[in-house]
């Protein structure tokens, strides 16, 4: 070969160094890593996204891909992918349970691969809900934490229980704060809207619970909690006493609660909810005597 | 599992969507990825770089790396690591022929296989000279141009056959023109330097048809061919005979043409440069001749 010059001396004592960063240099490695991503070119493993359903018609999704970026962009793969579980030997990470019965979207899931690869995605309301679900499993915190911000800027009276339910199941609390107080200040047109009676028990016990939901009048909560259970009384009909209880019944109209709550067939077959209703009628029919007794004593 | 929320509806009629890029994404993946090289966590391909030595006792120093990494920062690494070559197959590959008996410096080595996949990297003026071959051999374009400005801005008299050497093995064009006008302008001072003995001869002969190169006087040409020469007499050897027809014999006086020249073994040795030297020292008797009878003419 060639001959080498001498090494080059400084004009100083000292060394003379100087630190270089080529600007676009992670960028551009992003970018081409995902493009062999794409074509399949130096990938080491499978995410195999199912269903969680115990069905035998198991849906998957494939995508292959890099373990060096995966493990770099979250620890969620680190110790799949590292350490000596079967996934490691295998090459191929199994993804079940997820929110939607046949498993998340594909474009979603590859947009997300995509963002753990070059840190870039596109959200949007179609895809914002599987895109949390998403980044809540793969720890990317960033990205839960954008979907925080752009559901807080979307947020509106014919989505709030939604994103509320969003927001705990992700524990995006300060969204979640910020979509309960619209639910709290709305609750009256809130029971309006289908999404409510999607909700899980435990959320809508919590709001029943909640001292500062505005109503126009206690009915109108009896006749919610009845519609939600019968939205499916199979699952739902076992919460329906722990719910009556929460309703106030001495703020109902006795006429209401003898020719309506009682009637009520969830109530009619529930005797600890027919001694609700009876005890709150003679609270009503006691109150009454005292009235008149005290009008009697008035204009004596 | 946990009911999936309703798709979330946006207020508009087209769908809303934002981009959103986590910023220090690729920046942190490419320092983890890193982090993963030094512990060999998801390597998939060994570097050895070795001596081009033919002799039994070869030195060889590995590396562990990503080949998706690699391929992603230069094109050098993708058919050799893609493709069906046998380093492919193997996850091996052998880099020989460096300039260094035994090799590059590891710790160079290591800071440039760094660079590929940070973009960073420290360049002084002790691994300048490996860091540009490096570069040069894995198509690092943006390093070696950083090379090129760093060996720029420290050009000096003291350095500037070796940087001229550089440039011109790694084709800088520009950093090989100013170093090349510098030498040009202090020839005299350049070939009282070590430097200038250690060029091949390519590089000794342009210089020495170098109509521009300032000297005091030829003789010092002389004086530099035969210690150049004289350094590796028999690898140099056979260069002698044409470097001494670049010499303008004509201006070396007749007394230093036939008490040093003519006695200088390589000289002495070689029946051109015998007749060469017996040509200069007649055209100077003629041209003496001629000037005294046109003395004489003048005087009379």
């Amino acid at each position: 070969g060639s001959s080498t010059p001498s090494v080059l001396v400084g004009d100083g004592d000292t060394e003379e160094a100087e630190d270089f960063t080529s600007s676009s240099h992670c960028t551009e490695l992003s970018r081409r890593q995902n493009e062999q991503r794409k074509q399949g070119l130096f990938c080491d493993v499978t995410l195999a996204f199912s269903s969680g359903a115990a069905t035998g018609n198991v849906q998957s999704c494939e995508f292959s891909a890099h373990r060096s970026v995966l493990a770099a962009a979250t620890d969620y793969f680190t110790p799949l992918l590292g350490g000596q579980f079967s996934e490691s030997l295998s090459g191929r990470v199994e993804m079940k349970e997820w929110s939607a019965e046949l498993g998340p979207d594909p474009e979603t899931v590859e947009s997300v691969i995509q963002y753990m690869y070059t840190g870039e995605i596109r959200v949007s309301t179609c895809n914002v809900h599987e895109v949390l679900e998403l980044a809540d499993r793969f720890l990317l915190l960033h990205l839960k934490e954008f979907c925080g911000e752009f559901l807080k800027k979307k947020l509106s009276l014919a989505n709030c229980v939604a994103v509320h339910s969003l927001a705990h199941m992700y524990t995006l609390d300060q969204l979640a704060l910020r979509a309960a107080d619209m639910i709290r200040r709305n609750f009256h047109k809130v029971i309006q809207d289908e999404e409510f009676y999607t909700l899980p028990f435990h959320l809508v016990r919590d709001w029943l619970s909640d001292a500062e939901i505005t109503v126009d009048a206690e009915e109108v909560l009896f006749e919610a909690v009845v519609k939600w259970v019968q939205r499916n009384t199979e699952q739902r009909g076992r919460y329906f006493e722990e719910l009556f209880r929460l309703l106030r019944l001495p703020q109902i109209k006795p006429t209401y609660l003898t020719r309506v709550v009682k009637n009520e067939a969830l109530v009619a077959a529930n005797e600890a909810c027919l001694r609700l209703v009876s005890d709150a009628v003679e609270g009503h029919a006691i109150r009454c005597e005292n009235l008149k007794s005290a009008d009697l004593e008035f204009w004596s």
